[in-house]
C-alpha cells in the first residue's frame, strides 16, 4: 500500500513538475508555490517507492478498497499545495475542494477571477483533470471490475468469457493500450481546437478538461467566452468521445468500428443525447429568438456536456423555460457509458435497471415462465441486477439525505439538490445559486467539505468508499 | 368482469342512496342531485348482476389487470356525477379529479368552499375515502397477492407457508375480519372525536378520512379548523393505526398484541415517525416561538399525516425552514405499511431494498458467500427482490418524467413535482402552490385529468396499471 501511495505521489509530482516549467516559461508569479509543491510531492513518494521495491505489489481485497479512498485523498490533499502558497486561493477549505473537484474530475469552481491566474497554476488544474479521469480508467481495470460492472465490461468487450481475475498480465496491456486512446484523443483535439483559432495554451487546458470530462476551463464565462461555433462543435464531438467506453474506442481506432456501434451502451447513449437534444431544441426554439442552429447547439452541447458530467458551459440553462430547465436536471441522474472517463450514474445501470423492470411487467402475466434481462444480447447475471440495484439505491438515498443536510447550510432547495447531484454525479454547475454562470465560493464551509466528500463519493462508484463505513470490513 | 362491475355499481349506489338520506335529513339542496345519481348506479348494476348470477365468478389473471383499472375508473365517474349535478363541482374534470381523489384516498382537492358545502356532498365526499380505503384491502387480498408483496404478507401473517392461490375459502373469511377491523377503528375513531367536542356528522365524516387515510375534510382549514389539541392527537393515533397492516391490527384486537410488535415492518414504521418527528420538533422548537408541546404536536401529527398518506393538515409545512420542508418531502416517498389503507412505495419496500443494498457491502466483502436479504427473521426470495425494485424503478421514473410533463402546464419546480409525488403516493397537499393551504383548482385542466391518473396508478401500485400497456399483454 505505502508502494502504491508512493506512486501516485510521483506521478502527482511529475504533474507538478510540468507546471513548474509553464510557470517558468510564462514568468508567473506561480513558479515558486508549484515547484515546492512538485518537491512535497517528489521527494517523500520516490522514497517511498523505491524503499518497498520488491514488495509484493498485490492488494488484498479489503486493503484494495482502503488504499483507493485514502489514495485519492492524499493526492487531494497534495495537490491543493500549489493553490495556498501561491496565494490565489489562500483557504484550505478553497483549495482542497477545487482540486478534489479537479482529480474527481467534477469541475465545480470555487474561483471567481480564474482570467487572472498565472498559467502553471491554470495548467495544474486542468491537469488534475486529466490525471484524474486516467486515473479512474486504470483503477477500473485493475481493481474496480471485482466490484461492479464497470471494467469487467471494458473488458469483456475484447475477451468475453474470461474472467478479469485470471488474467493479470493483459490488464497491463489493455491498460496501456485505453491510455494510447486517452493521449490520442487529447492531442487531436487540442489541434482541433487549434485549428479554429484557440492559443494553444487554452487548447492543452481546454483537451484535458474534454477527455477527462472534467469541466475546468481557462475563462471564468467558460466555453461561451469563445464565441466561437465551432469550437462548440469540436468541443461536443470531443465530450461525446470521452463519454464512451475507451476499450470500444481502442477498437474504433483500429479499425474496427463495428465493435462501438453494435454496443448497446454507446447506442442508447447516443439516442438518449439525441432524444433530449431534440426536445430541449424545439423548447428553445419556440421560447426564444435564438434561431433554429443556435438553439440546436445550445441544446446539443449543454445536453452532451451534462450527460457526460463534463460541466462546460455556452448557454445558461437556469434561464431556460423551466421545463426545459427540468429536463437538464433529469439528465444528472444519467452519467456517461461504463468504461468511460465520465462519473454519474452510467447509461448502462439505467438501462438495465429500467429493462429489468419492463421484464418485470411480462414476468407478472407469464409468471411460470424465466425471463432473465439481455444486454448486448448476454443474459445478465442476478447478481450483476443485484449490484446495481444496490449502487441506485444508495444513489437515490444518499443524494435525498445529502440534500436535506445541505440545506441546513443553504436554505435553499433548487441550490442544495442542484449542487448535491452535480457533485455526486461529477458534473460541476448546479442549480439555484451554483448555476452554470455562477461558482460555489458562497458555499460555507461545511457543505465545502461535505461536497468534496460527496465528489469523491461519486466519483468511486459509492461502494467502493461505502464499503470502509461497514462493521464486517473492519472484522478480523 | 360484468358481474364484478354490477357488484361495484351496486355497492357505489347503496353509497350515494345513504347521502341521499344524509342529504334529506339536513333538508340540503343536494338530495335530488344525489338520488338520481344512485338510481344511475343501482339500476344498472343490479341488472349487470343479477343477469350474470351463476357466471364463475374466478377471472383469469390478464382478465383481472384489466377489470381493476376499468372497474376504478368506471366508479370514478359515476361517483362524480351528484357534484356536477348539484351544481357545487359543476365542470366535470374538477367532479372527476374530486371523485378519483376520493377513491384513491389521495384527499387532493380543487374546492375552495368546502365549508359551505351541503352535508349529503360532504358525506359522500368521506364515502369515497372509506370505500376506497376499503376496497383496497379486500382488492390486496383477493387480487394483487400473486402481483406483489402486499396481501401475501398480510396473508401470511395468519399462516405462512400457505399458499394464497390455493385457499379461497379463507380469503373470504380474511377478508371478513378486515372488514370487522376496519369497522371497528371508525366507529371508535368516531365516538372519541365526538367525545372531543366535535359534532357527529363532523366525527363520521372525519372518521371515514382517517382510516381509509384519505385526507378530505368537512373544514376548508382542514383539522386546524378545530383548534384542539385533543382532537390532533386522537386523529394523529387512528391514522397510524390506519396506516398499520390489517391483518396484525386484527391480531392485535383478539388480543395478540405481540405479532403487530413483533412485526419489522410495524417497528421500522414506528421508528421513521419517531426519528422524522424528533428531528422536526427540534427544528421547529428552535426556530419558532412555538413552545415545546406545539412544535411537537405539529411535527408529530405532519409526519404521521404525510408518512400514512392521509394528507390532514394542523400546520403549514412551507412556511417551516427550507431544510424541515425538505424533509416532510423525503417522507412524500415512504408510505404506510403494506396491508394498510396507505398509499406510497410503503415501509417494507424501502426497508428491503435498504437492507439489500447495506447487505451488497458485506457481499463485496465477502464475495463468495451467499448473503441472503431477511426480513421478519426470513430470507426473502430474490423474485420477490426483483418485483420491488421494479416497482421502485418505475415509481421513481414516472415521478421523474410526470413531474417534467407537469412542468409544461405548471412552470414552477416545486409545484409539479410536489402534486406528482403527492398524487402519486396519494397524499393529498404538495410543495408550492398546491401545499397545504392551497387547493389543486388553479391546476389547467390536462394537468388535473393527469393528476388522476397518476392517483390510480399510485393506489394501484404502478404495476396493475402498467401492464396493461405491454405489448404481451394483448396478445392472445
Amino acid at each position: 500500500m505505502t508502494r502504491l501511495f508512493g506512486l501516485l505521489l510521483l506521478v502527482e509530482g511529475i504533474g507538478l513538475l510540468l507546471s513548474t516549467l509553464i510557470a517558468l516559461i510564462s514568468r508567473g508569479d506561480d513558479a515558486m508555490a508549484l515547484s515546492v509543491s512538485s518537491i512535497l510531492c517528489i521527494v517523500p513518494g520516490f522514497l517511498a517507492f523505491s524503499l518497498t521495491a520488491g514488495y509484493k505489489s498485490h492488494l488484498p481485497r479489503r486493503e484494495g478498497f482502503f488504499a483507493v479512498v485514502v489514495g485519492w485523498i492524499i493526492i487531494s490533499v497534495m495537490g491543493s499545495i500549489p493553490f495556498v502558497l501561491s496565494g490565489y486561493i489562500p483557504r484550505l477549505t478553497d483549495a482542497f475542494f477545487e482540486t478534489m473537484s479537479g482529480f474527481t474530475t467534477t469541475g465545480a469552481s470555487i474561483v471567481e477571477n480564474i482570467d487572472s491566474f498565472p498559467r502553471g497554476l491554470l495548467f495544474w488544474r486542468s491537469m488534475t483533470h486529466w490525471l484524474g479521469g486516467m486515473g479512474i480508467i486504470v483503477l477500473a481495470l485493475s481493481f474496480l471490475p471485482g466490484v461492479g460492472i464497470g471494467g469487467m465490461h471494458l473488458f469483456d468487450a475484447e475477451s468475453p468469457g474470461i474472467s478479469i481475475d485470471k488474467v493479470s498480465p493483459r490488464i497491463y496491456q489493455t491498460a496501456r493500450r485505453i491510455w494510447g486512446v486517452y493521449l490520442f484523443f487529447t492531442l487531436l483535439e487540442m489541434v482541433m481546437l487549434m485549428a479554429g483559432g484557440m492559443s494553444w495554451f487554452d487548447s492543452i487546458c481546454h483537451s484535458f478538461s474534454t477527455m477527462a470530462t472534467g469541466g475546468f476551463s481557462t475563462k471564468q464565462e467558460s466555453i461561451a467566452a469563445y464565441h466561437s461555433p465551432y469550437i462548440e462543435y469540436i468541443i461536443t464531438l470531443f465530450m461525446i468521445i470521452a463519454g464512451s467506453n475507451f476499450a470500444l474506442l481502442f477498437f474504433t481506432i483500429i479499425g474496427k468500428p463495428s465493435m462501438l456501434f453494435k454496443d448497446e451502451e454507446f447506442r442508447d447513449y447516443l439516442l438518449i443525447i439525441l432524444g433530449f437534444t431534440v426536445l430541449i431544441a424545439t423548447g428553445l426554439y419556440i421560447s426564444t429568438d435564438l434561431g433554429l442552429e443556435k438553439s440546436f447547439r445550445d441544446s446539443l452541447f449543454t445536453v452532451v456536456s451534462v450527460i457526460t458530467t463534463t460541466g462546460f458551459v455556452t448557454a445558461d440553462y437556469l434561464t431556460w423555460l423551466p421545463v426545459l430547465t427540468m429536463l437538464i436536471f433529469a439528465l444528472f441522474f444519467f452519467g456517461a457509458s461504463t468504461g468511460s472517463t465520465g462519473g454519474g450514474i452510467k447509461i448502462m445501470r439505467i438501462v438495465l435497471l429500467l429493462k429489468n423492470s419492463y421484464y418485470e411487467l411480462r414476468r407478472m402475466i407469464h409468471p411460470k415462465a424465466v425471463i432473465p434481462v439481455r444486454f448486448n444480447k448476454h443474459s445478465v447475471d442476478t447478481k450483476v441486477v443485484n449490484n446495481i440495484l444496490a449502487f441506485f439505491m444508495f444513489y437515490v438515498s444518499i443524494f435525498f439525505i445529502s440534500s436535506i443536510i445541505m440545506m441546513i447550510f443553504v436554505p435553499d432547495m433548487a441550490t442544495s439538490m442542484g449542487a448535491v447531484a452535480s457533485c455526486m454525479g461529477n458534473i460541476g454547475p448546479g442549480l439555484g445559486s451554483v448555476g452554470p454562470v455562477f461558482v460555489y465560493a458562497h458555499i460555507p464551509d461545511f457543505g465545502k467539505w461535505f461536497l468534496s466528500f460527496l465528489m469523491m463519493l461519486g466519483r468511486l462508484e459509492l461502494l467502493t468508499v461505502l464499503i470502509l463505513f461497514t462493521p464486517s470490513f473492519w472484522e478480523k
